[in-house]
Order: structure tokens, then sequence, then C-alpha cells
């Protein structure tokens, strides 16, 4: 096994040396472009881990952890002309970019892309990862929809809520490491199990990114703090708080989310003291540990080797303790 | 061998009883929409008559009709977005009914459902599937592209204009035709020859298409006559008009492309007398009867009975006879 550095770096080289811009030009530039922005490439790194971790060579998933990276940055160029975003990484977005136009249709030309990329596997390691790469892409799909559906919605649980992290982003995570294990021939239990391992540790980090965006350390986090707040985004924090705070509060949390002030300095202020003062905050982190736990709990029963297990571990527990 | 309508009947009934609108609703209910609202559906009939043609039951070809149908579907939400188009087949488009947002999302939505009812195939025919799919779209998406950037183009040639159609309209004729081949187990050179067929007649449906929007009966073509030619658009005739026009004849054109009247008429019909003066009528009906010719040359080589052969001549006929 490589260190998670390692597979990374190979990934970067494999993806650098297949995107090249063909014609049309001005359908495949952007694809080049968003590819070659960058991310921490955690789901096609995932990919290979998981491949070694069943006992095949890393090298045999390239191509699927490359239709996985090339899915994920297909679902944020359209999803960042739904939300209308004007920069991606620090850079700008595909259709701030060009244009909407060529985002769409680029977005089209990486999703089948995705799929092409399959064809290297011959043909019943083909339909399986295609089968599972499918409803993955669905899933996201619906995640994004009640991702949408949710901002206009005053009544949103917070299963609703956790269903929707799930869909949105946690089922990639886990289709990106049963892909691994479907290269390397696990058994289907196997497979069952590290899928259910990515996909809690998926929503764990979500969750935790929800966390980080009002409480994390701004000298880490790349993004403004509190970004979630200024665009009244029902978060597990908001959700919970909703939940949990008496009436006094909740009124106050409801003002805040209908205002728009110029500085949000005291808006973001005033809306954590209310997420730390109805236990949303300890809330929020102990369902972070939980979803951590129960992908721990899935890794117990795994039958691979210790060693390997503890890679996995120390994996999972480095996002949980990261500030980014 | 049913009739060309038995096939179309069939198909709906199949394509009413597979789309029902899931949740989330707002995903799948543009989806449910777009398809139904009808449409020749040539490319579905296409898939079960070949299917017939080389000997197995239409029936097995239902999923990848479907799957056709749905991905052509796909392509008209999409691109009616980037045309800013209000209607389609005389209905408001998807994003016009909804919004910009939704018709993007559920386009996806249909992409990845096109590739799961592929599933359906065991392993080698669901891998030659989902292969001439993935080819077929990726080349949709280029035609499309290549449509977008010859209107900004002043140097379009007519071999480059015959590329787009042949990649935005007619692979997928081909390739509706092909499955069918794939699916009944036809050899390869057969599954090559249909392909070919399909090519061939899909151009010359376009090229004809470019003849009947200048050129139609307005009783019979339910568009508006001349549409082309108000968005200036670069068609088989325009091209060939510049091409075979004398200076004065092509400065006129030129200018004529350039103005925006508010009653259109005289714009039309003046552009029609250059298409005729120049010949640009005449090549496009020569041209429309090579590719014509070609496809029915195709089809004498295939080794399928006489009568069969008769259908599809006759159904090739029937389509390039059409004033609709």
């Amino acid at each position: 096994m490589l260190s998670v550095e390692n597979y990374r770096n190979e990934f970067i080289s494999f993806l650098k040396e297949k995107t090249s811009t063909k014609e049309p030009i001005n359908l495949y530039a952007p694809i080049t472009y968003i590819l070659g922005l960058g991310g921490k490439r955690l789901r096609p790194v995932l990919t290979l881990l998981t491949t070694e971790l069943f006992g095949s060579d890393h090298k045999e998933a390239l191509n699927a952890a490359l239709a996985i990276e090339i899915f994920h940055n297909f679902s944020l160029v359209h999803d960042d002309i739904m939300d209308d975003a004007p920069l991606r990484r620090g850079q700008p977005t595909v259709h701030a970019k060009w244009d909407v136009n060529t985002g769409i249709l680029s977005g089209d030309a990486m999703l089948i892309t995705a799929y092409q990329l399959f064809e290297h596997y011959e043909g019943l390691t083909f339909k399986a990862l295609a089968e599972l790469f499918s409803k993955t892409a669905l899933e996201v799909c619906e995640g994004q929809q009640y991702d949408i559906d949710f901002e206009l919605r005053d009544d949103v649980t917070l299963p609703e809520y956790l269903k929707m992290i799930e869909y949105k982003t946690a089922v990639l995570v886990g289709a990106a490491m049963k892909m691994g294990g479907i290269i390397a021939k696990a058994s289907k239990e196997e497979q069952d199990q590290i899928y259910e391992f990515g996909k809690n540790l998926g929503v764990a980090f979500q969750l935790q990114d929800d966390y980080l965006d009002a409480f994390g350390n701004p000298k880490n986090f790349g993004k403004q703090i509190g970004g979630d707040i200024i665009e009244n985004k029902k978060t597990i924090l908001f959700l919970t708080a909703m939940d949990h705070g008496n009436e006094m509060q909740k009124g106050e949390l409801r003002d805040l989310y209908s205002i728009d002030p110029k500085d949000p300095s005291d808006k973001i202020n005033a809306t954590k003291d209310i997420f730390l003062a109805t236990g949303a905050v300890e809330h929020t982190n102990t369902q972070i540990a939980n979803y951590t736990q129960r992908a721990f709990e899935v890794l117990d029963s795994l039958e691979i080797t210790e060693d390997k297990k503890e890679l996995l571990r120390n994996f999972g527990e480095g996002l949980m303790r990261r500030e980014v």
C-alpha cells in the first residue's frame, strides 16, 4: 500500500495524461480547465486505495478513479450554474469564464466521458461499475433537487436534511470506494461494507463542512466564515437550533435568517450565539462523531488485515480532524 | 414484421408504462412532461424495426428504444435552453414552463436514465449498447458545439456543415438502428451496414429539413416557412448559394442575412429567389438524393430477405417524400 499522498500524485499524473483539449475546442477546453483547478482529489484517491485494500494493483483502478473525479467535476459545473456561483477553488467557474451554454454542454460531455472510462474494464466489471455509477449519479441529481426544493420550504426536517446530504454528497464517496472493491473482485458483502464505510464517512464529512463554515478557523478554512449564515442556508446547525431552541431563540433565528445586511458580521455572530446556546453545535458534533463511529464499526467487520484497517481509520480520523 | 404504425403504438404504450413521476417531483415531472409531448418517435421505431429485420423479437428492443428516445429528448431540453426557445412541439419548453435550473438538472437525470435502461441486457450486449451510446452521445454534443461555433463564423464550408449535421443529427439515427442489430446479434458487418444506412438517411433527412424550412408547403410544414432565413441560419441552401453565386448575388445575400425586419416577408422572398437563381435549391435536392441513394446502396449489400429491404426502402422513401 502507498501513502494517500502517493495515490494522489499518481492520480494527478494520470489525469494530466488523459485530459487533452480536442476539437471542438470550445467543448473540451472548459473540461481541461475545471479538471486542472485542483481540489483534494479525495474520491479518486479512495478508489485507488480501496482497490489495493482488497488485494489488486491500484493502477487497474485509475480509469474508474478518473470517471469518479470527472463526474464530481461535472456536478460542480452544473451546480455552479444553478447557484450562479462566480468562483470555484478561487478561480472563475466555467459559466463565468465562458458562458452558461458552454457550462451546460461541456458538463454533458463530461458525464458521457465518465461512462466511457469504464470501457477499459471487461464485460461483467464494466456492467457492475456502470450500474453503480448510474444509480449513484441519479441519487446525486435527486440530492441536488432536494437541496433546491429545501431553499423554498420552511418545514424541512433533520431526517430530510440528512437524506439530502447523503444523496448529494455521501453516496459518491461510498461509490468511489465500492468501485475499488468491484475492480479488485472483492465479495458482494465486502463491496457493500466498504460502500457503507464511505457513505457514513461522507455524511460525517458534509456535516463537518456545515460546522466549519460557521466555526472553522478563518486562517485555515479558505472560504469566508459564515457563508452559509449569510445565505440563510438550512444547515444541520440551523435545523437543530430550530428543533431544540425555545420560542425566543427560534423567533430570533427566524428574524436573522430573513435579513440581508451589507456588513454581515453582527448577523453571523448573533446566529452563532444561538447555535451555541440551543445546543445545536454540541448536537452537530455528536452527529459527526456518530457517523464517523458508524463508519469505523463497518470497518471492524471487514476481513482485511489490521494494518489496512489502521490506514482507513487514520484516513477517516485525518478527515475529521481537518480544519479545511 | 409489423407496420411502422404498429411499432410506434407499441413503443408509446411502453413509454407510458415506464415513465412515472417519482420523488423528487420537481426533478421527474419535467421528464414525464417532455416525453409526453409526442413527436414522430422515429428513432425508437427504427430500433424496434431493425431488431425484427435481423430476426429477433422487437419486444427485446423496447428498453434500448426508450433509451434512444430519452436521450433524444434530453438533447432537446438542453438545446432549447441554449437556443432560448420558448416552444417545442407547440408547447412550452421545459425551461420556459419551469426554469433553466430545472431544465439542466432534469436533462442530466434523463441522460443517466437512458444509460440505466441498457441494464436490462446481459453483460456483452450491455457493453456493446453502452459503448455505442456513449460514442454517439459525445458526437451529438460535438455537433451541437460546432452548430454554436458556426453561428459566429463567416467562413463555414459545406463539408464542415455536413459534418456538423452528421454529428448533431444523423449518428443518432444510425445508432438507433445499430442497436437493433446488436440486440438481434447480427454480425459486426451487418451492424456497420445498418448504421451507415441510418446515418446517410439521417443526413438526407436533415438536409431536407433545411429545404422544407424555406420551400415547404406552409399548410403541411407546421413551422413558420422561412424560420431559418429569419434567424440568418447558415443552412445548406445559404452555404451553397455563397459557393455558387456571382459577386452580386453573394453581396445581396450577405446584406439580407444582416437585417432583421419587423415584417420578414420581403427578406424571405428575396433570399429564396437567390437560393433558386444560384442553383442552391437544385444542388440541395441533388445532395438529398445522393445521401438517400447512398443509404439504399448499403441496403442492397445487406443479406436480408427482399421484402425486408422493401420495407426499409419504403420507409426511407416515405421520409423523403414528406412535406413536414
